[in-house]
């Protein structure tokens, strides 16, 4: 049996894209003509398109959420872990859409996509992004499949930002807002992360102020910087000191020898800096960057999030994890007063994990997994 | 009365060099022929040379660690908060050497200066060097001063490192080691983040292989992204927080503008960024970052550091600061552990402090500054 007819996989999928004519307004005033969303589904849409959940994905995620979309793939959807038959997201129950977002790279409207206005690609010109726009492109592909109201929307980290988003812009259309690894707004330091992620892509001369791709040109040691930091960054430091410690990867730490050693996790770090900027694109990462730095779920709302919250109807699930110190736990604590301060049902846990901010992907955490399970079986559809 | 003048300044200073034509064997196995050392006194040297202070400077340190060079300078002496007269290290009582170590960029033999065998500039060919060849040429400055003993060997972060190696290489001729803010060895989170800066650093074009001041070139860009990393972690996440919030320097969120927004955090980076990378040089960046990774106190005495410091011959005194993430409290209480294992006197402070690793340098902490003052003013000499 190959990997892909598992009974809790959702095997092969077939992305589809989604053509949008009408133009959105977005929040910087830019108007966008039109836009295609690629998109993949799992499960069955019930007659009452009762049981449909929106996956909302993190700052490099895609709409390949789950599954495989050929025998050759090394690797399943970003999420498989947690979608598919008998998984936390139960593909027996749910219906579940995952979409790449516009200014996304993977196939959606986006910087390395032909601006009609010009006939070129829009490049470093592609209008600035805010979560509220990705959450709107979201609400139409929800009336384009049929979806007057989500049973839940899903997202971890910037995904998580878009269900909390969801919440305050289209309250009667969401009934379930799970928000794993996410915070209200960013910190100092996250943003200060980001700024110097950005830094290292826009110092680097073949990123010619976005049109790099015009030029046939690619910033590929500024996106493997970005990747680099990014990368320390979701890990913890324990973690880190348990798969890579001090070991060495080549050379000798021997006297006389004059050639500098090297670590095992600065060749893993380079090897993962550098595959990354050869597939995701660079105006992508800035743009996506900027998104998360502006999001700030109570700007509008005297910057109490608990009068944010009032807004909303449903009910929601925060998760944290231990180690993860880019979105700490107390962050989702933030998130947890101000929903209890505005009277809303929320179950909240912060599980013990030592793999950072990247816990929210990692499979195999019994923990984890039984609550986010328990919680997606307890919907009503 | 000018702010030189004051009480409590070392007030004007003047650095001198000293030359060493004796060659060095360094760890490496490399010879370097012959060296200068850039060099500040503070205080009297005493008729039993028993009254002197060895300061030694962290990665971006140098000999000015106190005073000033001219009435027009902007900023005193790096460590001028804890050394002069009735300060932490007291110069009324101490003679106090601060230097800039060898492959330093301040004056010292490093990168910048010319190889006499080719007379050319060393650039990227300057030889790698370990902790224990800036502790041999100190060992050498001390014979030259005529100091058969210091009353106490001093430093933070990198410094440290160098404090504790003296004890073992040279544990006849220190009688108080002070390592504040250090570790036995880097974590592999720590490495990653100074693998991440020299990548950027590497990545910049006019870097050319370390070859850049031939060429009349400067990876401004590299470096300025180094920089902000290490900056970033250099300071606490709520310090950081507090310090620059989510404050914008320019720019609105109100929508309708198509601008990003500029964060405060940002500019500050960018301008620290930019700043370093003009007076700081790159070559000495990457050495002072590798050795940094290398060390690891106790290689040679099975992985046991308690092994190690049972070489040592003199007192302690191991400081952190909480919020400290890059030097954790938990990497001095290693420090303490296997010096209590070892049988030696150890005096140890978690200091509370919001300044993250950078407390080490910053004034103003009454806490540090009294449990340092009341340990040097402890010291026999």
């Amino acid at each position: 049996m190959s990997r892909f007819s598992q009974a809790n996989s959702v095997g092969l999928v077939t992305p589809q894209v989604y053509r949008f004519d009408q133009p959105l307004t977005l929040a910087s005033g830019r108007d966008l003509p039109a836009y295609d969303l690629m998109v993949e589904t799992y499960g069955e849409l019930n007659a009452t398109a009762s049981n449909a959940v929106l996956i909302c994905h993190a700052l490099s995620g895609h709409h390949h959420a789950a599954g495989w979309h050929s025998a050759d793939d090394a690797k399943p959807g970003w999420w498989d872990a947690y979608i598919g038959p008998g998984k936390a997201i139960d593909t027996q129950k749910f219906f579940v859409v995952a979409l790449n977002n516009i200014g996304g790279c993977h196939g959606s409207t986006g910087p390395t996509s032909i601006n009609p206005e010009t006939g070129k690609i829009w490049g470093g010109d592609f209008p600035t992004l805010r979560v509220r726009d990705w959450v709107a492109t979201q609400a139409r592909l929800a009336d384009r499949l049929g979806i007057a109201q989500w049973a839940a929307v899903v997202g971890g980290s910037l995904g998580g930002m878009q269900a909390m988003r969801w919440t305050l812009e289209y309250p009667d259309r969401v009934r379930h807002c799970v928000a794993v690894a996410s915070a209200l707004k960013l910190s100092a330091q996250n943003i200060a992360f980001n700024e110097t992620a950005r830094q290292a892509i826009l110092g680097d001369p073949d990123f010619v102020a976005g049109h790099y791709a015009e030029q046939g040109r690619l910033p590929v040691k500024g996106l493997s910087v970005a990747r680099m930091i990014g990368h320390i960054t979701y890990l913890s430091d324990d973690g880190m000191g348990q798969k890579f410690g001090r070991e060495l990867r080549s050379g000798s730490f021997d006297q006389g020898i004059d050639e500098p050693v090297e670590f095992q996790i600065e060749s893993y770090l380079r090897y993962q800096g550098k595959s990354f900027s050869k597939v995701f694109d660079a105006n992508t990462y800035i743009l996506m960057t900027h998104a998360l730095d502006y999001f700030d779920l109570a700007r509008e709302y005297n910057h109490d999030p608990a009068q944010a919250f009032r807004r909303a109807l449903c009910n929601f699930l925060v998760v944290s994890f231990t180690t993860d110190w880019r979105f700490a736990p107390a962050r989702s604590r933030e998130i947890v007063n101000a929903l209890m301060r505005a009277d809303k049902n929320v179950t909240y846990a912060e599980v013990e994990s030592p793999y950072g901010h990247d816990a929210f992907l990692v499979g195999n955490q019994p923990r984890y997994e039984n609550l986010f399970a328990s919680y997606m079986q307890g919907i009503a559809v």
